[in-house]
């Protein structure tokens, strides 16, 4: 019915000096392929396998003659590559997650070669190829945020499976992953990028919240609304509770100051808005 | 386009006590339903939501009158229950990951209320319910396996891009991930559980290996053509290399018997096959 | 006051051919050397450091010429072999951790070359070398147990602080650490360990415990009893919680049967015993 | 020889309203006591024992009352507590690891009540108090830097075991880890650490090195003699290789361009500095 293969978890540091100023990119990419590999399954004939070592190597000669100046240009080269390269490989898609080196400060000035690890949230992107086209998405994994207050959550069902009593105070915690598709097909990635988690951060901060849910649309109609050529985006956001610590029992108050922090059991909600023609 | 929203990462213990003897359970689920909530999500007019904290209850109250005798019936049992209890729940999707304990031996006795993790290898379930039908999946998850002969890799594309020699002779290690669905609409579930781990196990085994993709093929059709009720099987297996150490150096032969064990980069080869009529 | 450097995360497979039955061992080794090295760290003069890629090259080819039978052993010869070729060398702190591969049964025999992952628990080593004498020390990591029944915890400090109600029926859930050394200079380390593994096994299942400390200390007697040439062992055991899930806000009456699995917090218990001469 | 107890990952988020400006501060505790508990073990007599759930619940009293102005403040209390609340206990340690949430900005000003994760870098103390004392350590953990340039490694021991080539540029990538303690009773806890955290950035950065070792001591002096209070300092480095991708069988230069990004195995260095009187 279906068969892919391809390599995972090839990791590569790039550095572009520009004389004393260094440029950093460390990336990790996934490749999987689809074709005519039928052979190799059934009767492990491989003459038309691609080793994975190859798709290994090819990774990182393509990266000698790219920039990488964004991750989303180097997924649609080496996708493309691939079924530009051999006849038989019907489409090549290909992930990218980047770390985000920002520049050590020193005096005030960023410095040309000394980089520190800014969070564990990464910047990611896909693309698949098939003989005459490419779909790029590009995301945001695991950028992590919490408010203290305009938070609520209350009015929903009520029933017999009910305990949790309504909130009109709450924290909320999350660690957002985003992903969006274009219009055009030559976008600025990078911009693009800088401007969806620029109003993830600020739409999520500044937006009082009924729900989850009303966030996520939230985000995703500003983005639609202030970025171009993005044609959806979806956004997924666990809700990790932080769960108010009982201090009754110890003849104290908790006046919303002292709680749990929690990763399980978390709720999780999603959605995907398109921009209407 | 598209909404969802659940509760993941609820967490399960079920002891059932038959006089001295007991059984235990330990399961880990994740819910997510779809249906009628865009109010929640354009307004944050919350009335139609169950919230994730009663999604979470309800797993607990439910797991009560349920024996969990199978992850499989009690994933139909919690999807079946949310697109019944509530008419704008369109479809329940309920995943269940089991940890396999088994009975610590003593005297040669397996004992009747003490237990040992048996490995860090999962049992899956899911189950998909919208109002008039339910669509079950059960799986592997995690079965690492390594085999030290009578695996092959040669044939594949020679060209500028190769550098992997011919391999008459390389060590085999993997970690499947197996998924499948029933021809049956009542099939025993934890008897095809057992028979496809059994074969997979097997196959791996006894199988002369030319590639991971025509292990998995012989795996799907084994599991195929020996266990009853299969509809069709999804293998995924990584190809977790361990790379011959280089002891020429040293003025030493590595006779294939020293390697590299590693977890990155590797391969990963997929497929689905399915019954023919 | 102190330096130390090394290699970390050596990750080795090792073969052995006999005839048609072969042997895996895979091992992860780190190597910590104490001595000299007073000019790298203070004026970057290099001239007394074995680079760490040579350490890590040492473990490869010793690896060759050592049938790795018991990792204390191999872990004695790497040990061993850096305090003896270099003079400048005071210790050398050697420790390795196995993964535990068992044969894949076919047909009720154990197979000859496939394998598969036992556990995520770790069967571990340590040896510490200085010019003259070697320290062993041998261990089991992360074995997971659960009872679900003879376990109490009740009588323990009632104050202001304290919420816990007596519990006379409780699930006991861990993940044993055990460390043991050896009172004789050439113990069996294999026969060692698995003796101790099947007391901690069969101790958990057996004793009727009135808390993880009286456990813990059950265990560490019954291996100075009943293992030769123990000179003292170290357990460590959380206390992995099953919570009562609250039933009683849906008119269910929970009897022990139902609980919330939790990994965090955790109660963390540790004592060494030692044998009396 | 040895006992002791107490509760891991006791994780709490405490919110301080300054009117409408928010304090967030999360933090993941550790308690370990040591006293007179032998009953416990031996005979499951537990009337010594302070349960593990009330130290959890003290952790939670205590924030009640504390600003958790600094994590080290706030150990101290904690460790204090349970020497002068329980006679029979002797010693009380206390691990804090603190996340690094940072506020969003918002129009060039730092938003009210809304923050995000900076780093998996976290800040952690740890203080043991015994009845008429308390020593206090504080450190930082975690944070990732890399250097493309400025990193030699050349001049070590060349024997058989030697394939490293001297290398006068090469990558420097790590995930520093330090702990110092300080020579003052009062010390400024949050400046302190922002002056060392500040300094082990610039000294990476700036410091041209000539090994691991090297750089290890720089920071160290750096931080001995440009910050108040330290009495000694120990820092850990990995030394988390890229390593040369071999383009010569592709027909293309590689002039330090691309690297293959590795965790293991990684060089492991550390250093105790302690001020001379």
């Amino acid at each position: 019915v279906h068969d892919s293969y391809g390599k995972s978890r090839v990791r590569l540091t790039k550095v572009t000096r520009n004389q004393n100023r260094h440029d950093l990119k460390e990336i990790e990419v996934a490749i999987s392929l689809e074709g005519s590999f039928a052979d190799s399954f059934i009767s492990g004939e491989n003459a038309s396998l691609v080793a994975t070592d190859s798709i290994k190597n090819t990774v990182y000669i393509l990266a000698k003659n790219h920039a990488i100046d964004t991750i989303e240009s180097f997924a649609v080269s080496v996708a493309r590559h691939f079924v530009d390269t051999y006849a038989h490989v019907r489409s090549a898609s290909v992930e990218i997650a980047e770390e985000l080196w920002r520049r050590i400060e020193v005096d005030g000035k960023t410095h040309d070669h000394a980089f520190f690890g800014a969070n564990q949230e990464k910047h990611v992107a896909r693309a698949k190829a098939v003989k005459d086209s490419v779909e790029v998405e590009s995301g945001i994994q695991g950028l992590r945020m919490v408010k203290t207050t305009a938070s609520e959550f209350w009015g929903f069902i009520r029933d017999r499976y009910t305990t949790l009593p309504d909130l009109k105070e709450r924290i909320f915690g999350t660690s957002v992953i985003a992903n969006w598709q274009y219009s055009s097909a030559s976008p600025d990635y990078q911009k693009t990028y800088e401007k969806v988690r620029g109003l993830v951060l600020e739409t999520f901060a500044t937006h009082h919240s009924l729900s989850v849910q009303q966030t996520i649309y939230e985000i995703a109609q500003n983005a639609l609304a202030q970025v171009d050529h993005l044609k959806e985006i979806t956004i997924t956001m666990p809700n990790q509770h932080r769960v108010l610590f009982d201090l009754k029992p110890f003849e104290l108050e908790n006046d919303n100051e002292i709680f749990v922090t929690t990763d399980e059991p978390h709720g999780l909600v999603s959605a995907t808005v398109r921009r209407e023609r």
